[in-house]
């Protein structure tokens, strides 16, 4: 039996669980599977979304960030190459190009998984003579980024402009005030643009509790530098704010220019569009943040660049290629963040479609926010919560929710995500058998409350 | 039009949704409808499950745990009537036979709802010659009895015996550590016994890092005094434990003596059996801890007395009095608790079958206990959590749920609960798009991770 030879361009979440669940399937279904995994930097299974946390301090060290260091994976059976920068995919001579340490070298391959992932967006304004960002400007995406934030940050109080209201905005907003620095948030329309507008609305009422100055409809244009090169200020249109530093936090895009000479199905971004399994075509495959992901409730394709799902991707891409056939089952676009500074205290999350999405999504759609508690309003534990409830006229059919809430609330989403999931009405989500005691919940849970309520007006 | 007479005994969760459903769906269905609630006490409406959390201090008083004065009922449209003791259902005749301030009495009704709750068990051993708990003995159900424990806990610490190793028990036994005492607590089998044994074992450990001194297979069968009448020891079988108070918390029992002439489904232990819309017969109902319940995952009856069921069955047979038809959807056995004493710190939780409780059900039942951490690894908010789930083999349909572990990990079992109320598998739980980020979750969010184990078992 001739070993089968698996090549993963990407030593990340995707790539790393594509290699690591190919060989345990290979295993399982008896067949001869060597992995190669080309990594282009040191780093292998890290956690990017840590990094905020890092910078601010929670988090105590970059080792802490690493998951499985490029040993451990060696020891576990994957040809680990880091320092090795794919370049070109010879897909009809079944070989990859890459460069590494000795130059560039080409690697035949029987299936070629891309998990390439996705850098941090930086245009053009914000870029040097040599294409990285200028000085005082960095992105958050790399260990290396997050090294720079830290060396950046030491020293006296800064004046820090964030660009980005999204979630990377917020958790590196909060990073900086951690520290005593002044921030100032620009964001091209306003703060969480992915939370329909009243939602919005409540994060901004924590950011500026929290002190973070914020200017909505304001997408960072350019720099001013100093004589010395120096950041002096950043721009937004005709708004200029003085800044020591700057937090280029304006998106990802999917890293697929090794492959863009395929005829491979991909969207107008460039993200590739795999079937289930992460195949592309015969032999080729891709997996995480360089791919777009089947979006459970419209059915249509969406770009949600998250570890989760890219670790569920590799897992079922590389699980096919060994022999197995899991699948990676689409996405509800759930997502998570905190925002806490002093005073203010705000956990947001959010799971399938917002009022306006679902409206866009050519649903008939109708939403209702409630206010409550976390635990009963008499108990020491209880925390405010809001949830607004999306729902099919009609049908009945949930939707989606977005919540902001104090400590311990934003996990609720979780029980929407998975009623949603299994396609549940909203009266299945109003009814269904939820804990409740005193220090945890009120007596009719509140997500039900939340859904009984739009289930009285569908 | 003539209006309908609706009479309810017992004015508690059960009762009082009943009552203000009714008028709402009476409203909306153009009908007209008088509402009369016949309640025992002086109370309604209280929370019975935050009774615990009055004794220990951390709420405050005894007016918060009533969501809703008889004043406020009586705004809102209800006759209610307190100090009102129902005594005998004539069903033929139509009328109910009540004591109250003025004697006997008989109220004509179109429907009637029994709401009689369930009080806790005395058993002849606790009882003195007015067949009361006697002196140092005391259950936990009323607000009464709220008030009794906290005259009898002041001064100087005492060493309580707890009976009973469930929720009730274990809330007991974190009250009274907080206050200073001394705690033994003496359960039938083992603490939490709704549990499978592992997990059962893991909340016996926190109790005895809290300081409970815990008697397993110790079901207390009497009492000893001392001469001036006082409580001595509380006795289980052959073991004696010196006590100063015993808490009675081995249980409650469906209050159905006013229709036990009657012809109507019940349990063996005397719990109704109404139709979803909450009917046992032509005019006649029963909502609330009064009742069974069905099992989703069984489909069998369960006696599950909550006031979370207890809401809904009201709310259910309230509105279809009143000419909707809302149904209650029946139960999964969803329960939660915590044990906090010093060091001692465990959240519990469950929902479905356990392991064992599958198995006596048919099922071909596989379990696997996962421990992981509600927060990635490397974050400060990460607290541990155990999981046990359970499914079944062969169809890998999820069958249940029990958790314990530390601060915030608790609520987690909603999403298993939500998972089992819409019958998904144990691999749609596993796979589901649930919310992470470092302060939230680990990147393959624990809950899945832990169905994802059992998946590949099945």
């Amino acid at each position: 039996m001739t070993r089968s030879r698996m090549v993963v361009v990407g030593g990340d979440a995707a790539g790393m669980s594509a290699a690591h669940q190919a060989l345990r399937s290979a295993q399982q279904h008896g067949r001869e599977l060597e992995v190669t995994v080309l990594e282009a930097t040191e780093d292998t299974s890290y956690s990017a979304c840590g990094i905020p946390y890092w910078i601010s301090g929670e988090v105590d060290s970059r080792r802490s960030l690493i998951a499985r260091t490029p040993e451990v994976h060696r020891q576990l059976g994957v040809d680990l190459r880091t320092g090795a920068r794919a370049t070109h995919v010879d897909h009809d001579a079944g070989e990859v190009h890459w460069v590494g340490p000795d130059g560039e070298q080409r690697l035949g391959y029987d299936d070629l998984v891309i998990a390439t992932g996705a850098p941090s967006i930086v245009p053009d304004w914000a870029r040097d003579a040599s294409g990285a960002p200028g000085r005082g400007v960095q992105v958050v995406k790399t260990l290396d980024d997050g090294a720079w934030w830290i060396r950046a940050l030491a020293g006296a109080p800064k004046h820090v402009v964030v660009a980005g209201g999204s979630y990377i905005g917020l958790e590196m907003a909060e990073a900086m005030l951690a520290h005593g620095h002044r921030v100032t948030l620009m964001t091209r329309s306003r703060v969480m643009s992915n939370l329909d507008e009243p939602m919005s609305d409540r994060v901004a009422t924590a950011l500026d509790v929290g002190g973070v100055t914020v200017h909505t409809g304001a997408a960072a244009s350019g720099v001013e530098r100093a004589a010395d090169g120096s950041l002096a200020a950043v721009l937004a249109g005709d708004l200029r704010v003085e800044a020591d530093l700057l937090v280029l936090a304006i998106g990802v895009t999917p890293a697929t220019e090794i492959v863009q000479h395929l005829d491979l199905p991909r969207s107008r971004r460039g993200a590739l569009r795999p079937d289930p399994h992460g195949r592309l075509a015969d032999g080729l495959w891709a997996a995480g943040d360089c791919c777009d992901v089947r979006h459970r409730i419209t059915g249509d394709w969406a770009y949600l660049p998250l570890g989760t799902h890219a670790n569920k991707m590799g897992r079922a891409t590389g699980d096919t290629i060994g022999g197995g056939d899991l699948t990676f089952p689409g996405a509800l676009g759930t997502a998570i963040t905190r925002f806490a500074a002093g005073a203010a205290y705000a956990e947001i999350a959010r799971t399938g479609l917002g009022l306006v999405e679902a409206q866009e999504a050519g649903f008939k759609a109708v939403e209702v926010t409630t206010d409550g508690t976390t635990a009963s309003g008499y108990h020491p534990d209880a925390q405010p919560i809001a949830l607004s409830v999306v729902g099919e006229q009609g049908t009945g059919r949930l939707l989606g929710a977005q919540l902001v809430g104090g400590r311990g609330s934003a996990k609720r989403i979780d029980t929407v995500a998975m009623a949603l999931w299994s396609g549940s009405s909203v009266a299945d989500l109003a009814w269904a058998d939820l804990a409740y005691a005193p220090p945890f919940a009120t007596a009719w849970e509140f997500v039900s409350l939340a859904a009984r309520r739009l289930a009285e007006r569908l």
